[in-house]
């Protein structure tokens, strides 16, 4: 057996000649950022070896300077021998991603304030079928000795009415005890469906003002989780992080692999579960003094991967041709299926997804832009990890999704983080010094840089004349903020470490800048070719509407000026953040809300953007800053004067 | 911490100081017979301390001689120091009554044309409303990309006609597999319930001919699995053992009172379940080459403790007055809730109890008696741990239960065992020698002593005058099987240790006779009384059917004579083995038969002795052998010259 002492985790690990470190790590539960989840092309899982000796192997990602000072990549070396191994603490290997954010109280009043106005500009209505009903039981005497069971059934069918009730096992069990702690005076919750009801929750004394829903977003980076009154249909809590499967991957695709491998699917379900939504959801219960057991359902939207992994249902023929998914729809489903922290027969919906890349996220968008009742034209564009894309009316809804990655929510970056506390989120760029001037989330110092910070950044370097239309920096601009490093790579210094005491520079690279070119340009080739495809541009839209994990502050001109968005009239813009979350929380809290989001699921239309003819044409040009064809562009077109 | 070694085991386990030796032998898994539980009161767990010392007392079940040997009780013990203790080999402190035992092929047959014979009879259906069906899917292309999910869907609809299709997430699961291992050739297995399918199971390629089903019987010291071919519905194969919760206690009230205990229910619900149907289940398999995931329906039956625990429900109320069952009817339940050793989606149905002590042990038995179509007077009596009583035809049905506690299975008999391999079920005594002959199950030596056999044996001491009508015994005979100890208490030697190579002698004392004596006074006043509420007398009884786990060669003629039966015209008798297990049976290969199980749940009158006026003297009356009053015995009278 061979001695692993990681010293910045204070942990000892045993283990085999020839283990692979990365895997050591994971099992021993110390987090390392591997966005390609092992295949030693992101260069990400960075780590230090203070003693003794590895099979290992210089790769490109590590300068020579590091590789003296002794850094090898997790996933490229197999342990050998007794050694020590420090996990850098910086951002990329820390568990900064997985820490959970708490709620702010005026976005949370949007959340409300937004699904409200669909409900009312709609006329849907504002109720669910679950109701919470206080009982006074007869106390069993030994002439009315009936069990348990006979006598709750009894007082339903003699006094609520309904001829037929229905019980899970874990509602059994609660029954003799429940009962006799209040002398049979009980609050039952129930759904009810025509003259049945399926008993829910059983609780002492009278406890009707206590019921509650959850809405949840499973983002491939981060996770919303956002308990709701059902009675009053408010917004109590949310709660965030990032999702722990990103240690098995940064995209779906790498998941998607990592799923397929030994106890992979298991892994990822266990990560998406018991290591992200259950925490969040116990920080709430704490935070607000919520018995879970009151917690009687919940509206899940995510990706297809997600929502398949989420159920820990085998999703890897979505990654072979002909790319099926196990499922769309979601089953019939209890929260105790799959162990989550709620009440165990709580009622447990998924957003339906509508194709392998469509998935239930941009039909509870959709859900909450309105583009299913809306006369005028929508593009909606979800720049979200890949990024999904919706164009129509109240008469048609047509879809594509757009390999961008993760981009938008930093990853793929090298310094990228997602939106919360300490990203780079605003950026100007001083012409004459090019000093950057940075905005960050929380106004604290930053320590890396969010997707509406990227598409700041790129702009202003743009515009500054930093980088030129291909995203490469100019060779001979003489600032200390410029430099290459021995593969002749530019880099620009966003931060240095000295100003803000970090551990290394934050800055962004020419590799940086050209996996973000690919990443808009998938969502703006994606966006023409959908509004082509019904023989139209981008002036038959009337509304383009933003949403995705990108952050709150969006920059809509910067976004135009680097090629990501249209040129059309700004006014046509509007941000409007978590949709998913937002359409979750809709069909949570309205019955009508959750049948259109069936709806929507069954009847929108998929482009496969892969197969279509001009689409790789289109994407090619768009890989440009703005593109290729500066006509499209006419803003960026007079502002560098060409 | 202190040490103890079991050396009789091979194991050492470390406890605290004060620690109960009983508890943790529990908790090492080291099975000690304690019948009372832990109570000092019965006497069973007596270990032997090789070394160290102990807090105990002596008691008086353990003789001087014992006590000289380092005999202690395991209940009665305090650890104090490391000391060494061997576990008695012998039958009552071994694991012998969880021995797996299998199938007799003929009895198996019994079981199958008895049941047949009451579906013909009653022009019963001879089916179940599951099907198992072969179907191909089309292959999905890049233009037929339908989810998995959707295309079973899809077929079920176009091609076998039914609207509606539901599944658990078990089957969802398996789907993406288990559909591409044979290019989309599977077969589904469902329940049909007007237009729509619940899916039970898929498989592979075609595997049509395998549909299982199991009948459950859980008798509180007995548990029998069959496992049946739900085409044929024949008996495949059979399975029975001890019920592993007898280490908490031998009759159900001390069952429920350890329940209660801190994890009691949870030890409880996990031995029945765990350590004795999953076994017996698992050793059908590998015998029989079946995949558990082909077993998809159950029928079970257990009084109403035994159908609690088995659910790990709390039952405690069901001993405080008034008594009340926590359930009578089974809840929808599938396999999985309850982890089952079959297919997940499995249903599970219990038979119905019609009181606290009258459980679905006694629905089921009642079932496969015919007496709810029955034109003559049935009294049915069940001879397992308590008792039941069941008494009626096609016009009514009164049950009672009487406190009879597990004398006919062997219980709180010293050497009384379970009608199994090595137990005495048949004696004889010469009136001259007073030497007994000794019939066993199995032909082997003799172990113990089991139901018939103390019926037998006690008769035969009554007749050859070894004791009297008191159950005392003689004190005037000069014979080496008839001995006293120091406390007066005379015992009757049944097999000297000498003779069979046993560890101690088989005996039984004037305590076994004093405790069989009410044990079957309880029975004989129970069913007194039921035929005397409706004003009638035995004469008036046109057969009587004895069930119940007390051993196939009960001697009727003998047990008139004891007094535990009615002395009525013996062609009347029928002794009818393990009903319940046909009554599972019948309503497993039945749609039918469960319905009637249903309706007898409902429609049964339950009468409550405690409560009924004349029970306590009628009771008093039976304790004696035959009876107080040897008029209702006439032929007793004849024999002994009365």
């Amino acid at each position: 057996m061979i001695k692993i002492n990681f010293t910045s985790h204070n942990k000892e690990v045993y283990c085999n000649k020839g283990d692979n470190l990365l895997e050591v790590a994971r099992n021993l539960n110390i987090f390392i950022d591997a966005p390609c989840n092992g295949n030693v092309s992101c260069g990400k899982c960075k780590v230090k070896l203070l003693k003794g000796n590895v099979d290992t192997e210089k790769t490109l990602h590590i300068k020579d300077e590091e590789w003296e000072q002794g850094y090898i990549l997790a996933c490229n070396t197999k342990v050998i021998e007794d050694i020590e191994i420090e996990v850098p603490s910086k951002l990329s290997s820390s568990m900064h991603g997985m820490k959970i954010e708490g709620s702010d109280k005026k976005r949370d009043k949007e959340i409300f304030d937004r699904a409200k106005n669909i409900i009312e500009t709609h006329n849907l209505d504002f109720k669910t079928n679950i109701v919470k009903t206080y009982i006074e039981l007869d106390e069993p005497t030994l002439d009315d000795n009936i069990s348990d069971a006979d006598r709750l059934e009894r007082h339903v069918r003699n006094n609520l009415g309904y001829d037929e009730i229905d019980f899970k096992l874990d509602i059994l069990k609660k029954m003799p005890v429940v009962f006799r702690q209040n002398n049979f005076k009980v609050t039952i919750t129930y759904v009810k469906k025509k003259n049945k009801i399926t008993i829910l929750n059983i609780e002492s004394g009278n406890t009707e003002d206590r019921l509650y829903g959850v809405a949840i977003d499973i983002g491939t980076t981060s996770v919303v989780v956002c308990l709701v009154d059902l009675y009053t249909k408010e917004v109590i809590d949310k709660a965030s992080s990032g999702n722990a499967q990103i240690k098995y991957g940064a995209d779906v695709i790498h998941r998607i692999i990592y799923s397929s491998k030994k106890n992979g699917l298991d892994h990822l379900n266990k990560a998406v579960i018991e290591e992200t939504i259950n925490p969040l959801l116990e920080s709430i219960y704490i935070k607000n003094k919520i018995d879970k057991d009151n917690v009687v359902s919940l509206v899940v939207a995510g990706n297809t991967t997600m929502s398949s992994l989420f159920l820990g249902v085998y999703v890897d023929y979505l990654r072979q041709e002909p790319f099926i998914p196990p499922f769309l729809k979601s089953p019939k489903l209890m929260a105790d299926d799959i162990g989550l922290n709620v009440n165990k027969s709580a009622y447990l919906y998924l957003a339906p997804s509508v194709a392998s890349y469509v998935g239930g996220d941009i039909t509870a968008g959709v859900l909450s832009a309105g583009i299913w009742a809306s006369d005028e034209n929508i593009l909606f564009i979800d720049l979200g990890t890949n990024g999904e894309i919706v164009f129509g009316n109240k008469d048609f809804m047509m879809s594509c999704a757009c390999s961008a990655g993760p981009a938008f929510e930093g990853g793929g970056i090298s310094c990228g983080m997602r939106a919360s506390n300490g990203a780079v989120e605003k950026v100007s760029i001083d012409k004459e010094t090019l000093k950057p001037h940075l905005t960050t989330i929380g106004d604290c110092d930053p320590i890396g840089i969010c997707g509406s910070g990227i598409i700041d950044l790129i702009c202003q370097m743009l515009i500054t004349g930093i980088v030129d239309r291909r995203g490469k920096l100019q060779r001979d601009l003489d600032n200390k903020r410029i430099r290459f490093n021995e593969h002749e790579i530019g880099e620009y210094v966003l931060a240095f470490k000295e100003e803000y005491n970090l551990e290394n520079d934050i800055t962004v690279t020419e590799v940086d800048i050209d996996n973000f070119i690919k990443a808009k340009g998938a969502i703006y080739s994606g966006a023409s070719v959908l509004v082509e495809s019904l023989g139209m541009d981008f002036s038959i839209v009337d509304k383009v509407y933003i949403a995705g994990g990108i952050g709150n502050n969006l920059n809509i001109e910067n976004s135009i000026l680097i090629g990501l968005l249209p040129d059309i009239e700004r006014e046509k813009f509007e941000y409007i953040g978590n949709s998913s979350l937002v359409g979750s929380y809709l069909a949570l809290i309205s019955k009508d809300a959750k049948q259109k989001l069936k709806q929507i699921g069954n009847e929108m239309t998929y482009v496969e953007l892969s197969v279509y003819p001009t689409y790789m044409d289109e994407f090619i040009s768009a890989c440009f800053l703005p593109h290729t064809n500066i006509e499209q562009f006419p803003t960026v077109k007079s502002l560098l004067g060409e």
